[in-house]
């Protein structure tokens, strides 16, 4: 069978791993620790860095595809090993988009795609300044400040509220950072359109999804978005679908949205691998984003991408302030007392505050209340995080 | 995190190593072999033996709970084992009366629980012609002879048409095989109900399901049981749990049963472990009867065992007579091709004729019918085996 190299041994990989036994298979994994939580499950561990090209070569050899759990692997190196016959999946030409804040919304722009306005401030620092300026007043300093490259989770994106904090943004960022300058968009929630596209040219569409972020990262999903217009959802797929063909991408791709408080799409955010917003399809999918990856970058045919019963709500285990004095063995026996129906994930990492440790999914039966699903992932989610019971979610902590 | 030990390193342990990493695990393996299913992806491999005590005592070390993915181990390494601390699940006491048949009809003819008729023949040889032969004239020789110890997937079980072949299989036996007969039952059809305990006393049941046997090999399973009376199927379930409880079974187990013609339940086969008819559950349970089995033996409360749709069909993928020329890499791509709702099970083993090697799961929609989504398991399995379409199934070879 098939051996696919993933570089990075995160959740992701860990979770790949997964559904390569199912396969048939054992990803091999690039870490850079036993610990790692892919490196701590797998039997085909690399340990390297993604960093050095040498370490990139180790872990391709003789691999069907390489593929990435993150954006992190600089693009020359994928640029060699593809001129030495890697099958680099997605191919280095499509992940710079990802990688690129800047020159995806410049593509996203010329292929008529929707994205919020935006201004390059990557150039000589006086320009910047001059730029930021006139492209701060021009919508009222309604903007954010993003790193063009390297930030997730709210890392690397500041949120502003008037042209001093701009200006001190720009003067403070160290020369390796370029930054971008992009408009606030009026908007009613977050969508994540999860598709994946297959060297081939096949192309398969989760439902559209309402993702909620807090503090500036993915919190909750709600799968499918709920009361999300059919024609606004089948829009949202064509997009990710056509920018995945027009990119040539190869796996697992998420386009995080805005809608907007007008009912229009927005285009956020492009990941090229297995996405947060894709987790609920391990229990709530035909199949999930990890199978869907390995098929995708192998070339087989795409899997079936319907819900498998009702409504799924995700939610993430965000790591609390101060860990628990309760281990996590004891609140997970706790959790399944409560919840037998709980469908718990964990990554294997140490608990740090808002690192993501694990998530939770529940799946309602067809017909179920978003409400009733989501009080209880959260509920779940809360507990496995602080060992505290929570009634629901609060509305006012989004 | 706890850690698990499972003796053993086929599918049973890969499957379950699979719902380890969901819980934040990495299932320990006892394999003989790094080519073993479950040695090929576990990263915590312990190489050797479970005829072994020095092995046992070695992958044991420092595990939370140590368990099985079959019925080999020596019961008398076992007690040894405990008589050290170790926690083994399920414990020794118990697993004897799946290690020894004759033991287990015993103890369930003692608890009133409906057994075929049986006849010890593992005293002195001469008794015990005499006693064979007063036992088939009683049974018209409609009985079946089997081995009380190791036999599996049909290994150790005679179908008998006479006196004379009786009596060769008894004259035939070598000293260690001790023999028992047991009288053929008039049987509709074949069912198992697959529960789990855990040691706080637990129990949870999935529905019973039809399983259908060729050449005395678990093929296919329905679940749940198409047209089983709900009160027959919750018979099941009641005799099952109550004799884990009886016997202190930890763990999931599989109680293997005749449906008699006149629809009497009649026991035939237990077994201590995650079970070949309980694969489905990996695609249409809430919870797996992997993830189950580690929940019982950590003792944490035990997972929701609801449908998670509609009727769910297994079908194992035996290995063909002679392995296809087309590789499995292959077949699996046509299969994806043709049917994007398969959920491919493979379990890294090298093609013999008869060898489980994968199964595959359909999952149908509520209310899709039996006919409908067995067809596409069977005709899916017996792609990947023998790279031939068929027209799903033929009544008459099971």
């Amino acid at each position: 069978m098939p051996v696919v190299t993933m570089i990075g041994g995160g959740q992701l990989a860990r979770m790949t791993h997964q559904a390569a036994i199912e396969l048939g298979q054992c990803l091999r994994v690039l870490a850079a620790s036993d610990a790692d939580p892919a490196a701590q499950v797998s039997a085909d561990v690399v340990l390297g860095s993604h960093d050095e090209l040498d370490d990139l070569r180790r872990a391709a050899a003789g691999a069907t595809a390489l593929t990435f759990d993150h954006e992190g692997v600089p693009l020359q190196h994928l640029v060699a090993l593809e001129s030495e016959g890697v099958p680099v999946r997605p191919p280095s030409a499509a992940l710079h988009f990802a990688q690129d804040k800047l020159a995806m919304r410049q593509r996203l722009r010329e292929l008529g795609l929707p994205v919020p306005d935006f201004v390059d401030l990557s150039g000589d620092p006086v320009d910047a300044r001059d730029e930021l300026t006139a492209f701060g007043d021009a919508h009222d300093w309604q903007i954010v400040l993003k790193a063009v490259r390297g930030g997730y989770d709210g890392r690397g994106v500041w949120l502003l509220e008037s042209r001093d904090e701009a200006l001190a943004v720009v003067d403070g960022a160290d020369d390796a950072t370029q930054l971008m300058a992009e408009a606030k968009v009026p908007m009613r929630r977050e969508l994540s359109a999860l598709i994946a596209r297959s060297p081939f040219g096949q192309g398969a569409a989760w439902p559209v999804v309402e993702t909620i972020q807090r503090n500036g990262q993915c919190a909750v999903v709600l799968a499918p978005a709920p009361d999300l217009a059919p024609e606004v959802a089948e829009r949202a797929q064509q997009m990710a679908l056509r920018l995945a063909d027009e990119l040539g991408v190869v796996g697992v791709m998420a386009m995080e949205l805005f809608e907007t408080v007008d009912g229009e799409l927005v285009v956020n955010e492009l990941a090229m691998r297995p996405h947060n917003s894709g987790h609920w399809t391990m229990n709530g999918a035909v199949t999930s984003q990890f199978e869907q990856h390995l098929r995708a970058v192998l070339d087989y045919p795409l899997g079936a991408t319907d819900l498998l019963a009702g409504p799924v709500v995700m939610a993430n285990v965000l790591g609390a302030g101060e860990a628990p004095a309760m281990s996590m063995d004891e609140r997970v026996h706790h959790l399944a007392a409560r919840m037998p129906e709980a469908k718990i994930h964990l990554y294997g990492k140490g608990e740090r505050p808002d690192r993501k440790i694990g998530h939770v999914n529940i799946v309602g039966a067809p017909g179920a209340s978003f409400d009733e699903v989501r009080e209880r992932a959260e509920r779940a989610a809360t507990w496995l995080a602080t060992a505290t019971w929570t009634d629901g979610w609060d509305e006012h902590g989004e």
